[in-house]
C-alpha cells in the first residue's frame, strides 16, 4: 500500500492491479485507515486519469452486489442529481420517461441535509414502500415499467466505507472520487443508459461552473470507458428548483407537474432530461421529438396515470393523486413578507434549504425523524417584482417557533432595484 | 480539526492554535489516526511557511519533556547529522571539541538499516552504558566537558507519533516534517548552539543537492525563529564517509583519527563542522582559528585523551584506546577484489551500507539484535587506481556464507577508465 500511495503522490497513474488491490484492502480491512486516507488526500492533490476513474469504478462495483435487470426488455434509463434543494426533478420525470414506454427501474436514496431524498418524498405518501426485492422490482418494472426503491444488498461497500473517510478528511470535493463514487453505485443498479443533472451555484455541492463542468466531464467519460451510455447537464442551483421545497410539498409539486400545473422552470429542467432519455430509449428520434413526445403524456394524462400506477404498485395511498391531505399536513402557515418593493435579487438555495431542515424537513444527523408536513413554498422567484408586505414565501411548520428558519431565511434574501437571473440550464456534456 | 485540514490543504497558513491543537490532540489521542494522515499528507503537497514549522516544533517540543542543562557553564553545543553510511563523525568530533574546553552534552540516537547509530557503536565498547541518569549525565559533562548517551524521559512524544504515522502513509519526505521533527528533539536535549550535517547523495535520505539545500534552510530558519545558534554543512554521501563500516570498526577508525591516522575525508568533516561549534561556543575567533585549535586537539594528544575518558565515564573498557580486540572481533575476513584494472568509479553508499546491514551490522527491523564485529573496510575509495584482483575492500563477516552481501557490493561497485569525484563539503549554510 505505501508503494501505492507513493505513486499516486509523485503523480504517477494507478494501474488496474493496483486499484484492484486498493479497493480490495478497503473492503476486507486489511488496508488501516490511516493509509487509505493518506491515499485519498494524495488523489485530491495529484488528481486521476480517465483511465483510473473508470479503473476505480469498476473495482468498487465490483466490490458489492450488482443488480441484472436483462431480463427487463427494452433500453432501460435511470437519472442521478447531484442534489439540490426543490429538487425533485427524478419523480415527474420518471412518471413521464415511462410513460413513453421506458422502463425506469429507479433506486434512490435518502437524503442528509435540506429536505429528504427522493425515497424519502415518496415516503411522505401513507403506505409507499421503498423496501422491494429484488424480484419484486423487477417485476414491477417489467409489468408497469416503473419502479422508485432503495438499494437492495450491498451495493458498492468500498465505496461506502472510502467516502466514510472522505467526510472526516477533507477529501470530499475530489473529482476523480465523486464521480467514481457516482458511477459505481449507479451501474450496479443495472441500468443501461444515464443522465445526470450536474447543479451548480450556491446551493450546489460544486459552487463554480469550472468545477460543475469539470464533474459533468469525469461523470461522462467515466461512463464512455465503461459502455454506459451517458449525458450529464448542467443546471443552475443558485435559487430552489420549482416552488415547493419540502417531502409532502414536494410529492405535491411533482402532482401539480403532472396536471399540467408545475412550475415552468422544473418543467423545463424535467423536458430536457427527459428529452435525453428518450433518445437514449429508442422512443424519440432526436431530442425536439423527445420533447414534444413529453410534453404529450401531461397533457393526455398518461404520466400522472404512470405515477397513480407507482403509488398503487408500492403500496402508497393512492387517493392523494386527488387528495394531498392524505399527507401529514402542517399546522401553521406563515407568510414571509418583503421589507421593501423592488425584485427579488437574492433567493439562495443554500439558506432556504437550511431552512427547510431546521423546520424538520431534513436531517441533521443521519438517524434524525423526518416531519414531512413541512417546508416552504415560494411565491417569488429570482427577478420577479415584490411590493412591502406582499408574501414572498410561505413557511409549512409544526411549531410556532420558528426563529432559526427566518434567520436562515433573512440571510438567503435580498430585494434589489435589479438583478440578472442566471440561467437554468448552462450547458450539455455528452 | 476537518477545519485544520481544509485550511491547510487549500493552502493557508496553520495559526499557532491550529497547530498547538493539533500537537495536543496527537499526543492525547483525541485526533484519529486518518486525520493525522491526511492533514500530513496536505502538508506535503502544501508546504508550511517559516512561522509554521518554527511554531510546530515549538508545539512538539513542548509536548514532552526537555532537558534543563542551565547549570552546566559555558555554551553548550551539539551536532546533529541526517545520517549517511560510515558517518562516525560525531564520535571524534564531540571528543576534540570537547578538548577545545567547550561543554557538550550529547544526546544520540540508536539506528535502523546499514549500521548501528551512535549508541550502538559506543556500545561495541564492553561495558559502555548508553543510559544515565538526568544527574549523572549534567555531572558528567560538568566536570569532563563531554558524555553520549540516549535520550532519558519522554522526548517529544507528538513527533514519534507523527513519525510513525509519516512512515506507513508517505509522508516522510516532507521538509518541513523532517525540519521540525529534527529541531523538536535537538531543542529539547537543552544545546545552546548545533551544527547540522545535511548528507546528500545516493547513500543519503536527499539524494538531490537542491533537496539537501531545502532541509538545510529549513532546519537552520527554524533555529533562527526559536533563538538557537545553528548552522548546516552539506557534505556529500555518494561513497561512505571513511573507510570502515560496522559498529567495532567505526569505533577503531575513530581512534585512529584521534590518534592522527584517520581518513583524510572524515578528518576533513569534523574540522569543518568543529571549526563552527568552536566559534559557537566561544573558543576560537574565526573558522580558520577553529580549524587550527581542533588539529591542535590531535597532535597534542587531548581529543583522544578526551575520548578515553568519556569511555571510562560511561563504565566502558577503556583499554579499547590501544587495544582494539577488547571489542567483538569477526571471524571471517574476505577480500573483494577488483575484476578489471581502471579507477573505482562507484561505491555507492546505499548499497555498502546494506551489505553491512545484511552481514548483522545493522537492524532491518527496530528489534533486531547488532553484531558489532561484523562490517566492511574499504582500501580504495572514488577515483583510486585500481589493478585486476586487488582488493577493494575487505568484508568482515561472522558467517562463511556471505552471498548476500557480495550481491550488494557487486551493485554498488563500478571500475571505469576515468570518474568524477564529487566534493566531501558541497555548501554551508548559516
Amino acid at each position: 500500500m505505501l508503494d501505492v500511495i507513493d505513486r499516486k503522490r509523485n503523480g504517477h497513474q494507478l494501474s488496474d492491479q493496483e486499484l484492484a488491490f486498493f479497493v480490495q484492502g478497503v473492503v476486507e480491512g486489511t488496508i488501516p485507515d490511516y493509509q487509505i486516507s493518506a491515499l485519498l488526500m494524495a488523489i485530491y492533490f495529484q488528481g486521476m486519469t480517465d483511465e483510473e476513474q473508470a479503473s476505480l469504478t469498476m473495482k468498487m462495483l465490483a466490490s458489492g452486489d450488482q443488480l441484472d435487470l436483462s431480463t427487463i426488455s427494452g433500453v432501460k434509463v435511470d437519472k442521478h442529481s447531484t442534489g439540490g434543494v426543490g429538487d425533485k426533478t427524478s419523480l415527474p420525470l420518471a412518471a413521464m420517461v415511462a410513460a413513453l414506454g421506458i422502463p425506469v427501474p429507479m433506486i434512490s436514496g435518502r437524503g442528509l441535509g435540506h429536505t429528504g431524498g427522493t425515497l424519502d418524498k415518496l415516503e411522505a405518501i401513507p403506505g409507499y414502500r421503498i423496501a422491494l426485492s429484488e424480484a419484486e422490482f423487477i417485476n414491477q418494472v417489467s409489468q408497469d415499467g416503473l419502479a422508485i426503491v432503495g438499494a437492495t444488498g450491498e451495493v458498492a461497500p468500498a465505496d461506502k466505507k472510502i467516502y466514510a473517510l472522505r467526510d472526516v478528511t477533507d477529501t470530499v470535493d475530489s473529482i476523480p472520487l465523486i464521480a467514481s463514487s457516482i458511477m459505481s453505485k449507479k451501474i450496479a443498479s443495472g441500468t443501461d443508459a444515464l443522465v445526470i443533472d450536474v447543479k451548480t451555484g450556491a446551493g450546489a455541492f460544486m459552487k463554480t461552473l469550472d468545477d460543475s463542468r469539470a464533474l459533468a466531464k469525469a461523470l461522462v467519460t467515466i461512463g464512455q470507458q465503461v459502455g454506459l451510455d451517458c449525458n450529464a447537464i448542467i443546471s443552475d442551483m443558485n435559487q430552489p428548483l420549482g416552488n415547493k421545497i419540502g417531502n409532502a410539498l414536494e410529492i405535491e409539486e411533482t402532482i401539480d407537474l403532472l396536471k399540467g400545473q408545475g412550475p415552468a422552470d422544473l418543467l423545463e429542467l424535467v423536458l430536457t432530461l427527459g428529452s435525453y432519455m428518450a433518445v437514449m430509449g429508442g422512443k424519440a428520434a432526436d431530442l425536439e421529438q423527445g420533447r414534444a413526445k413529453l410534453s404529450q403524456t401531461i397533457e393526455d394524462g398518461s404520466a400522472l396515470a404512470k405515477f397513480k400506477q407507482l403509488v398503487i404498485d408500492q403500496g402508497g395511498d393512492a387517493r392523494v393523486i386527488e387528495d394531498y391531505t392524505v399527507m401529514p399536513q402542517a399546522k401553521y402557515k406563515i407568510a414571509y413578507q418583503a421589507n421593501r418593493s423592488g425584485v427579488l435579487a437574492k433567493l439562495t438555495a443554500d439558506e432556504i434549504g437550511k431552512a427547510a431542515m431546521v423546520l424538520g424537513g431534513g436531517r441533521q444527523q443521519a438517524e434524525d425523524q423526518l416531519d414531512y408536513a413541512v417546508g416552504i413554498e415560494l411565491h417569488k422567484k429570482l427577478g420577479d417584482p415584490v411590493e412591502t408586505g406582499e408574501p414572498i414565501l410561505t413557511i409549512y411548520s409544526n411549531q410556532p417557533e420558528i426563529q432559526d428558519a427566518l434567520a436562515l431565511l433573512d440571510d438567503g434574501i435580498e430585494i434589489a432595484d435589479q438583478v440578472e437571473v442566471p440561467d437554468l440550464i448552462h450547458e450539455v456534456i455528452e
